[in-house]
């Protein structure tokens, strides 16, 4: 049975924002880290492309609305407290990362040093 | 080649917490999100087990400390501008949410509902 989304996520308790996990819908790799307050997570439910909201911009951020690069929902889950969105996507253009890699997860810790473990697929220029 | 950890993750940047993705290491599903202060990382680089921090309770959180059911941390990740982190974990028990459940993204959205897509491993009681 369905149950109405109440305060899932929890806006209030959040503080305005929640944390956003992206997925890759079909690898389940962990693509990127970003936040949304609730006009972005609304007009994430209505579009079916991620929305976002940008700390450092302080604004609205459609992913991939300069480059295309955008990315299409395929699955949302929320957190046991209602403060951690999970949004499984379809990435357009292959990439995530303003650095032009296909995830923002690319410094590996290896001991006490980190290793850079993957390569830009184009430009940053072109990632935004 | 490896580069010295610098400000990875960038604890400054991030007003002292940087954002924890918890994934399994073998599936890739995402169990968790936390947070980590400077020592709970550094803890959790010494101890190979994730050490977070708590927000509700202030303090440091050996997770799975009274129930048994710790991570061994396999791999970890910094993002681009390394305020998030990514642990790819062996998750003792079989749970890593407070409810019992493997997962704590146990909401998934459908329409404006949400369906509650897990059931508890054990007694939330047993989870801590």
């Amino acid at each position: 049975m369905d149950s109405p989304m109440g305060n899932l996520p929890d806006f209030e308790k959040a503080h305005g924002l929640v944390s956003a996990i992206v997925q890759d819908a079909s690898t389940n790799e962990v693509l990127m880290h970003a936040w949304m307050n609730e006009t972005a997570w609304k007009r994430t439910l209505q579009e079916g492309r991620a929305v976002y909201w940008s700390r450092s911009r302080k604004a609205l951020w459609r992913k991939g609305e300069v480059s295309g690069n955008h990315q299409v929902v395929r699955e949302i889950l929320v957190d046991c407290d209602g403060d951690s969105v999970l949004l499984k996507v379809d990435q357009m253009g292959g990439a995530a990362c303003h650095t032009g890699r296909r995830s923002c997860f690319y410094h590996k810790v290896v001991g006490s040093s980190f290793r850079i473990i993957s390569s830009p697929l184009f430009s940053p220029d072109d990632a935004s």
